[in-house]
């Protein structure tokens, strides 16, 4: 016997393609649905269309956008001697958040992952390359995540565009604030160590 | 300064208002049905959209339905003399997987909660009074959920129905099979202690 009506096994199905959401999340998220108001509903699946439908990737830096160029590559009191390389668009809000950097940034949509088959040109770097060429830029700072795949990504970029004179630099790795020493792992440590700064 | 465009702000919204989903899930899942195929984030919202629009409560047992009566209550091959009573549409599922349950179901979309201002004929009980008036029905068997709410509501229920004749039976509590003993509560022991059985 089928369990499931069959358009509430569409949404059950069509859920559980999400990330993080498996089969019990996703049945229990369709009830749910099925359980909203109308518009509450109808919101959501607009929201979902709205979305798709209005944001594409600033065709010079990569980040996700309404307007092309973004908002940040087009703000002119952005200082433009640095950029900053994350790897995907979710990174951006993250460094914006903090509220203190002013810079433009760049999307790679992706690491260097050769396990995965994905290579130097399977990334967004290639216009990097081109935006360096402005002669306004200063600095490339390199925050790719401290995993292997960023950090060898962060490695290929230094290596590329330093014989280029441009000042190239790499987040800092560490004990993370509010963190515990006892519970930080022997690599973070290490690069803790590493990292100390006089006082 | 705003950290996300509108439309992609709104998807954030509208994704963290699902139960279970937290602020940094919704954006995860926004960022990812941006980054899915345009074919396959619409087709997720056009699901949520078919869902809500064809699925309905069945006017005969509250169970979710594309057709009413559900297929359930219109199979003529079920049997009409046991009413098993549960919560909601997601213990009906429950129940069938275990393909042993061939008799008829009802909804109650909810349990009685004082605490929460729920009473009894907040929940979908009065419908239930109605059908008990066949006189095929032989048997309720009560399969709200084991939790203060739910026994109450059985209890309700049994105290009320009793009176026609009609015989009402509780679910069995226990220890869970492939459930350890060392790990089971105090009440669920009591329970499984109450309810043993001769071998």
């Amino acid at each position: 016997m089928r369990y499931y009506a069959k358009p509430l096994n569409r949404l059950i199905g069509e859920m559980s393609k999400l990330p993080g959401i498996g089969g019990k999340t996703a049945q229990r998220l369709a009830f749910h649905i099925l359980s909203m108001e109308d518009k509450e509903a109808f919101a959501l699946a607009e929201a979902i269309q709205d979305a798709k439908r209005s944001m594409r990737y600033c065709s010079v830096c990569g980040n996700l956008t309404e307007s092309d160029p973004c908002s940040i590559c087009s703000d002119e009191t952005r200082d433009r001697s640095v950029i900053c390389v994350v790897e995907n668009a979710r990174d951006v809000v993250s460094m914006e958040k903090i509220r203190e950097y002013k810079g433009q940034y760049h999307v790679l949509h992706g690491a260097i992952s050769p396990m995965d088959g994905i290579g130097p040109e399977d990334i967004n770097l290639k216009s990097l390359i081109t935006r360096l060429q402005d002669e306004r830029v200063k600095e490339l700072i390199l925050a790719t995540n401290p995993t292997i795949e960023g950090e060898a990504t962060a490695m290929y970029i230094a290596r590329l565009i330093k014989p280029s004179g441009i000042r190239v630099t790499r987040i800092a790795h560490g004990v993370p604030v509010g963190g515990d020493l006892e519970y930080a792992d022997e690599v973070t440590l290490l690069k803790a160590m590493e990292g100390r700064r006089e006082l």
